[in-house]
Order: structure tokens, then C-alpha cells, then sequence
């Protein structure tokens, strides 16, 4: 993890925008609570992702310490993705965005129970 | 206020990332919250946001119903932006990245306790 000393100022909203202000972090974080590791189950996500914008953004995640790559075949090499507990200090963000979402766009998913609890 | 039914999927979670995935609308959202209205006030943050992207923010903002656009001079025509019930919804967020914030980034502001409890 790399401290980034060119943020725009040092609001801690503005700091976080930074780090995941984009239309897909989120949407990884998402899939990484849900237990997605790798990229193949990230490229099977319903919004389709492509795979440049996946690997920008788990090398963002992971260079932001929010995600930890992780070698899991050496030949070839293949890596996962894995939460750190950076990453997951995330989650009341996630839980907000479903209660808001839910009530103001009725027909989005309603996460499941496990997802709205997890820590 | 008009309803996309182009969104990416029915997610919540990437429901509210098409309204406010960027890394300005937020700190918009938090300049309402501070009570500022008015193009000029915007302009003043410290995040330096540009007349352009300040311009298709506040569009997108007050489309989706987040904000409410208001005359407030008629000669020449001025209008300042207001947040909506549904804005003010999104406050829960802006709280947690504080907390984020602040826990992994040491430099960052602490946010003022009326800020941190408004409704």
C-alpha cells in the first residue's frame, strides 16, 4: 500500500472518492464480500465488467491496501483477490447504499440477510 | 426526476453507483449538507472542482432527484440547489466514509460533530 500524498484535499470524503470514487470498485467489493476471489467469477458479475477496467481497479484496490493479491496456482501463475480488513471496514457504506437504493429504486434487489450483516 | 431503465442491473448497490460513482458528486453532497447552494460557493471548495464538471454534476444531481434546482434572482437568472428528501438519504454514506476516512488516513479532517449527526 502506497500513502498518496497528492490528494485533493484532506477531507476524509474526498480521500475515500479517490480511492473508489468510480462506477466499479464498489461493484468488486460487492462480489469479494459475496466470495468472489477471482477473475473469471468478477467477469460473470450481471453489470460485465471488461477485463481492462478489472484489472485497473483490483490493481487500484490492491495498491490502496482495500484488497490483498494472492497466488493460488503457480503454473501458469493465477492470483486471487482477497478482502483485507481495510477493505472490509467498507461494508456500512455497501449496507447504506442497498437501504437507499431499495427505497428509492423499488425494483432493485433486496441483498439477502447474511449480506446486510456481515462484518 | 426521470427513472433510467438502463441501469446495469437491478443491484442496489450498482443502482446507486450510476447516480453518484464519480468522484465529485459526493463532495457536492457534502458542501449541501454544509449548507452551501450556490455555484460560487461550490466553486470555493478546496477540491477546486471545475465550472464544467460542477455544471453536469449539479444536471445529473437534480435529474435524479437528489437535488433541487431554485430560482433565487430572476434578473439576471440565478438559481442555487437544494438538497431533496432523497439527497438527505444519502448522509448514512458520507458518515461512514468519515469514519473510513479518518481510521486509514490519519491527515484527514475529523468532521465536525454536527456534521456527523445531521439528518
Amino acid at each position: 500500500m502506497t500513502t498518496d500524498t497528492n490528494w485533493r484535499s484532506p477531507c476524509p470524503i474526498s480521500t475515500s472518492l479517490e480511492i473508489f470514487g468510480d462506477k466499479w470498485t464498489l461493484i468488486l467489493l460487492r462480489d469479494m464480500f459475496n466470495g468472489k476471489t477471482k477473475y473469471g467469477e468478477f467477469l460473470q458479475s450481471p453489470e460485465r465488467i471488461t477485463t481492462n477496467i478489472l484489472a485497473t481497479r483490483l490493481a487500484t484496490m490492491t495498491r490502496h491496501g482495500i484488497a490483498q493479491k494472492q497466488l493460488y496456482q503457480s503454473n501458469p501463475k493465477r492470483y486471487e483477490y482477497i478482502l483485507t480488513d481495510k477493505g472490509k471496514g467498507l461494508h456500512p457504506i455497501l449496507v447504506s447504499m442497498c437501504h437507499w437504493g431499495n427505497e428509492h429504486y423499488p425494483d432493485t434487489w433486496i441483498a439477502p440477510a447474511h449480506f446486510m450483516e456481515k462484518v
